[in-house]
């Protein structure tokens, strides 16, 4: 305890509160003042006094000493004790093509435009004008049917996914896909709810083994990892599983629906839903930059509306600036011309990478699966190593990539071994290059 | 279930997946392909029948129409639905003065010296960049020795609220002040724990109210509603609390200690805890703009490493590119300036609205309250009037402000009533000259 009030004077020493000979209260008076123990003030003083902060003078009492005030100084580290990973990125993770041009344009002419009113704190939904501008781009590009009214606009999906967990509550089972996104399971378990782990078949999850689940978390535009594109028929299953109970839910990530490469993709299940049981989400995370933390989900009418009644309360959590920015940025065209050009971009690359695993010497062990969507596909290596053993080779020849069995929580499907997940939206011209390089020397 | 397939069907055709003419798979072929009933697909066939999109040749099949492939339209509203509230706002959600064009200036540098660096994923507690500049400024502000490496940086303290639930457990006791910030209580709810209300008295919360109480959630620098400032005696007090059990912890909630009109303030009860068992909180709400989405906290050691293990997988929740321009803003020094300027700023014009009260009509049924610190203060309305009331007519009066009671969850102190909180930082120049004329007619 003394050591608390020892600080406290210290601090005011060093702040100046307390000024340079100025005499400090008494003993007895600071006890009584600040209903400490005698020894708490005598333990204070005493150390004070050793290091010289304070001075004593017999009979009369204790004075501030004329230390030298110097600020404390904060902790330094002039660099961040995480090092840097030079492998070739395989994961995703990497940086990605970004329009900095117009970006840095629009970003200047709203504050410019805006001024004072960019300070005001923002609808809890989020911007209008970005809300608005949200629902074209759904229609332009998924053909949905969606009021800006129902869209709701956070800081990454892991904020939304804590935000559904307290608008459908704790009491109820969820359900994700295994193998799957593995931040999926870690924030449900971290929000307090239970989430079991659908296996998957060629057509999606597996809806006998849904159990008792309430609410099903799925990507049925391009599941995570595998690729896989669950087909109308598995969708039709769903809904009447949906419909089967009142309150079932089915939380539809399409998170990168935007890069698929040959034909149209099949209208979302927010879409085939008349009865308003599916929640729809999104992210600009992958058409933008992971670094921009804007995502977004469409609530149906009731949810929406116990979200204006219960959570209104909660702040939008995206920066008015750059929802202006972004407003912007979409409804000038500027994000549809954005993404033909990465879908171009990507293409190419895919092609690249596809040539290059292809024409390895290794190719005869190597089988490409793949469904022509998305920003990842798989590889299934003919190999007597195990996963790990495969995954820990490639890193020692600087290729950090990730195994299909490395998304499982459960026992692995059979198929699903010795496959690796290639993503290769992060990798730039250069360690693409190098990746080409790297796989002509596999032996 | 045949809803669900029309709709299928009815975007496939509209979006030219299936092209005019083409001929439909038979009625049997679907039910068999789609594993759904005859009269789910009959039901269908007939709708897109009805409505024009298909034709029936007898004998041969069902045909794509070549209507015509108008995009469905968005749901447009040019207008938000909520009308802006013209009110003179005295709740503190009005704008405030911002550094704009050095802002600006920022924002371009950023873009143009980091480029694509600044597509990575940032680490899950934000740019250590910003991190280092925010131990700096605790200390140059606060007196704060801190290690960058326990900041932890996220899009608003409602965000980092949920966070620490997540990390201190839902089966702890929480505590929050009463009266309080309302939303406080309110996130606990949503967030699936116990919180209570701790009564105040004219020194802070009441430790014996605090019963089992394990997290204590308080803003001792300066109490939102009331303006209290927990004088020394108390902070000691509460010190002793915190270590008489293991398992408690101190949320020391510092939102607008930076805004303090005289004399130093007191040091933080982080600073004042050697044991490691307050967690420090602060926003950039109160000092840049409550638009700009970006808080952060101050774990402890121990607590920061359960958070590395536990809760590592979470994504930062603030853009890079606005964590890059505040970091640069810290250390080139524009925020000290900018928090001065603020400073003089919000004093001159506290003192005006303190004269404006003290000089109208019915200056001798108010009592000012306030303790120079903060951006609000209260003041006591001698009236028979009942609180309810009293707001109502100053809302008739297009004054909106708010009382203390209202900040109640249980039954009001007596002292309390008939508290008017005068929160004067969002009036622009205008709407302060506007509240000196209606100040002065009052009667």
């Amino acid at each position: 305890m003394y050591e608390a009030l020892y600080r406290c004077i210290r601090a005011d020493i060093l702040s100046g509160r307390l000024a340079p000979n100025q005499k400090l209260p008494s003993k007895r008076a600071l006890c009584a003042n600040l209903k400490v123990s005698k020894i708490t003030v005598e333990g204070a003083y005493s150390q004070l006094l050793s290091e010289g902060y304070i001075r004593s003078r017999e009979k009369v009492g204790y004075f501030v000493e004329a230390v030298e005030r110097t600020e404390p100084k904060p902790i330094c580290h002039s660099q961040p004790p995480e090092a840097p990973d030079t492998s070739l990125d395989l994961t995703g993770n990497g940086p990605v093509r970004f329009p900095f041009s117009v970006w840095s344009k629009l970003q200047r002419q709203v504050l410019l435009d805006l001024g004072e009113q960019l300070l005001l704190p923002l609808h809890n939904q989020g911007l209008w004008e970005l809300r608005q501008a949200i629902a074209v781009h759904l229609t332009a590009f998924r053909g949905m049917h969606v009021d800006p009214q129902n869209i709701l606009i956070g800081a990454g999906t892991d904020f939304l996914y804590n935000l559904l967990i307290q608008l459908l509550g704790r009491d109820k089972l969820y359900a994700a896909e295994e193998p799957g996104y593995d931040k999926i399971r870690k924030i449900y378990a971290a929000g307090g709810v239970s989430c079991i782990g659908v296996p998957l078949d060629e057509q999606g999850v597996q809806i006998p083994c849904l159990s008792q689940a309430q609410v099903l978390h799925i990507s049925p535009a391009h599941h995570f990892p595998t690729g896989l594109v669950t087909p109308l028929s598995r969708r039709l299953e769903l809904l009447n599983w949906l419909w089967a109970q009142p309150d079932r839910w089915i939380i539809e990530d399409d998170y990168d629906s935007e890069f698929r490469f040959s034909s149209h993709p099949l209208p979302t299940m927010y879409s085939l839903d008349p009865r308003g049981r599916v929640i729809y989400m999104n992210t600009f995370s992958k058409t933008l930059a992971p670094s921009i933390r804007i995502s977004y989900m469409v609530l149906p009418g009731d949810l929406m509306e116990q979200f204006r009644q219960q959570l209104s309360f909660y702040s939008c959590t995206v920066s008015s600036f750059e929802q202006h920015t972004l407003a912007r940025f979409l409804s000038q065209g500027h994000f549809e011309k954005h993404i033909n050009r990465m879908r171009k971009f990507y293409k190419t690359r895919r092609n690249r990478v596809l040539n290059a695993i292809q024409s390895c010497p290794l190719a005869s062990r190597l089988t490409i699966l793949e469904e022509n969507a998305g920003l990842h596909f798989l590889v299934k290596v003919n190999t007597r190593l195990s996963d790990q053993e495969l995954q820990d080779r490639l890193s020692q020849d600087q290729i950090r990539i990730r195994t299909l069995s490395s998304y499982y929580h459960g026992p692995l499907a059979k198929e699903h071994t010795h496959c690796l997940i290639v993503n290769y939206s992060g990798l730039t011209d250069q360690q693409l290059e190098q990746l080409e390089e790297k796989l002509q020397q596999l032996q």
